[in-house]
């Protein structure tokens, strides 16, 4: 215990030490350590894999389940891939030392504020080692310093990944400890650093539920998060219809395993009975089970019963809570009940009732006339995405790397004093 | 307790089903609201003051120090000046529901951002009853609903402040739960609202650093904070020393009591001997205690020696740390190390040397030839102030009413689906 807490102490102070070093340097400074990052990766691909080959090993023996394995595995592809993101981080403009909201006061004082970025970030997630490198990369990118805290399946691979971004640091000229991975596994490890809101600015925690309410109760460095993605699409009975059917069909079925997919479909009361009946057949022929209320049950025989839980439900599969509401009240009420707060979408061709609709949900996006599997860091032009946040404070919905700055106050004068 | 516990759920259940019936409101019915809590404190200006001399008679039984009575006290003037800031506060523009950061992606989807108000704040404060007033009127003005946990001390002030504010939302048709105060001192209903993650989205504590920092602790709310000033004035050696010294001068003395008065003063080794014992010699004369390095000293027989927690101390008072520093990657560390991150400023010619300052100090205000007394919402132009942020994320210095919204992204499609 006395050898951890030594241990996340030295991690920390590293971090705190590494902030100035890193926090104002130039973009070529951080562009040239990505593309050393890139370089190392191609180059110690055999190294990578041996050592992933150790954590497979140890996750067979464990008897980690195949999609885990897959998941855990850098083959030549998803080192190919990891390669390419590094590049595409590079070639993202850098948000730090901006200025912007720019006034000019009575007094003759100019006042701006300046993207800065936060500090130094704690990374949890777990398995995917390619997470590793991605979220290095972008706070990097941005100027902060971050402490990575990987699953315990892919210490492994992780150890190597880390090892080799430090080489690639030092190859530029930047303080090695801008990138820190935790080499133990030790839940008290974790919890000492959700403790050091002296040395820690933001605890990002990736990954199921219980681990991120355990984060929050535990932490007293600020949390940003994403529990989960119970999205909503609401077909008005104004909707063009053959839109409203491939939206919902988009948002269920294109990737059902992913946050920004819809469990829940809202229809309104007012439209056509059979329209709803051939959506519905249309899931079913796509092999989506469908948990609908009971005028849902009474269209569709071959629809189940939901229960209470299923409107809260995140299903990740091919499963759909439908319900028929009365109207926009309804919808919003619904959503603001059941809602995780991720995205919803509303498929209707009255304008003032989708800007009422925009207007109420109160979600990190809000769509109109689109599937709700748009909601991406990606589709939104922000480059590249460090996660979702489903919070209130700081960033909402995807966020990139402009999210990871912060801002301060610069203030020019000549002399100015307060009377 | 469970009295307690029924008590602190019921406003928890009213602050959030008051949300959606005050967020997207409009501007006019929340002005409407405060112009007749403007009112209703003219017109019940009596009943406010005899409740005001409950608190004091029961103040000064408790032995409450002349100052402390004072900052209690609902008199004529302070009255006269809460009915002006509600009027102030009306006449602010709204933030919320503005669009901005606006984009259309190549698949024809229009993205942005709308501000939108965060939901329902938790506002813990000590002593002065107008702050009731002036953070409900904030609050309102930007859509969010507030939970009030004023001092025991100002109790039935505060409770009186509070029924006609509720009284006031009733008469312009917004729901009374908008605002509510904590009508108990008990401790425990503190407790048990700081785990309150659910129906609460922000907490903002505002008094001592010990409570804060209870706060912090207990919180799995988000906390936005301000710990303490201890703001730092640089006096580099190619500064108009005329205007150094009249910065100086007024960042200490002009107001020494508040947050972003200098409490240490920076002096570069190439400053002139003469300029620095003549600055100091007119700190003497405006009675300003000094404690000094081993050098600021050497050069004035009036000054103590500094200990290390000088250098950490927000005195609030006629009091000031010197040091002496040698260039300036000195007084960057100097502030790196004991800064409390809230305002900093730099008097210098020579606009490069300014550039690096501003660049590496990293405070949540950071100046050049202006008094750090500047740091101030109303100076910045934002209107009205809420508090001052020196955390990294969502708002950092001044607080105004945009600081007091979030945002949500507005996606409108045309039936896009994702491939």
């Amino acid at each position: 215990m006395k050898d951890i807490a030594v241990y996340i102490d030295t991690v920390c102070r590293n971090a705190r030490n590494a902030c100035p070093l890193i926090s104002s340097r130039s973009r070529e400074a951080k562009d040239s350590a990505l593309l050393a990052m890139a370089t190392l990766v191609a180059e110690e691909k055999d190294l990578i894999q041996k050592e992933n080959q150790k954590d497979l090993a140890l996750g067979k023996k464990a008897g980690l389940t195949t999609a885990m394995l897959d998941r855990l595995t850098l083959s030549d592809i998803r080192i190919q891939t990891m390669i390419q993101s590094l590049k595409e981080v590079t070639a993202l403009p850098d948000p730090v030392g901006r200025r912007y909201d720019e006034r000019t006061r009575p007094n003759g004082l100019a006042v701006c504020r300046m993207r800065v970025p936060i500090g130094v970030i704690l990374m949890i997630y777990e398995s995917r080692p390619n997470v590793t490198v991605d979220s290095a990369a972008l706070c990097l990118k941005s100027g902060n310093c971050v402490i990575l805290r990987g699953g315990k399946e892919a210490i492994n691979s992780n150890k190597i990944l880390a090892e080799l971004f430090q080489r690639a640091l030092k190859k530029a000229g930047l303080p090695e400890y801008a990138i820190q991975l935790i080499e133990t596994i030790d839940r008290f490890a974790l919890d000492l650093l959700l403790k050091r809101d002296d040395a820690l600015d933001l605890v990002m925690p990736r990954g199921g539920e219980e681990l991120i309410r355990k984060v929050v109760q535990a932490s007293t460095v600020p949390v940003i998060k994403h529990y989960k993605g119970v999205c909503h699409v609401y077909i008005h009975h104004e909707a063009d219809f053959a839109m409203a059917k491939s939206i919902a069909l988009n948002a269920k079925v294109q990737r059902p395993g992913v946050c920004n997919a819809m469990e829940t479909l809202l229809i309104d009361r007012k439209v056509p009975e059979s329209f709803i009946k051939e959506l519905l057949d249309e899931f079913h022929r796509q092999q989506v089970t469908i948990r609908g209320c009971e005028t849902v049950c009474f269209l569709d025989s071959k629809a189940e019963p939901a229960t209470e839980e299923d409107w809260y439900a995140e299903y990740l599969d091919l499963i759909l809570a439908v319900r028929v509401v009365d109207g926009l009240d309804d919808a919003v009420g619904h959503i603001a009940k059941y809602s995780s707060s991720h995205t919803e979408s509303i498929v209707t061709k009255n304008r003032q009732v989708a800007e009422e609709f925009i207007k109420r949900v109160d979600s990190s996006s809000v769509m109109w006339n689109a599937s709700t599997r748009f909601s991406d860091g990606g589709e939104y032009g922000l480059g590249a995405e460090i996660g979702i946040s489903t919070d209130k404070l700081h960033a909402r919905g995807p966020m990139g790397l402009e999210e990871l700055t912060t801002y301060k106050w610069v203030v020019v004068g000549n002399g100015q004093v307060r009377e």
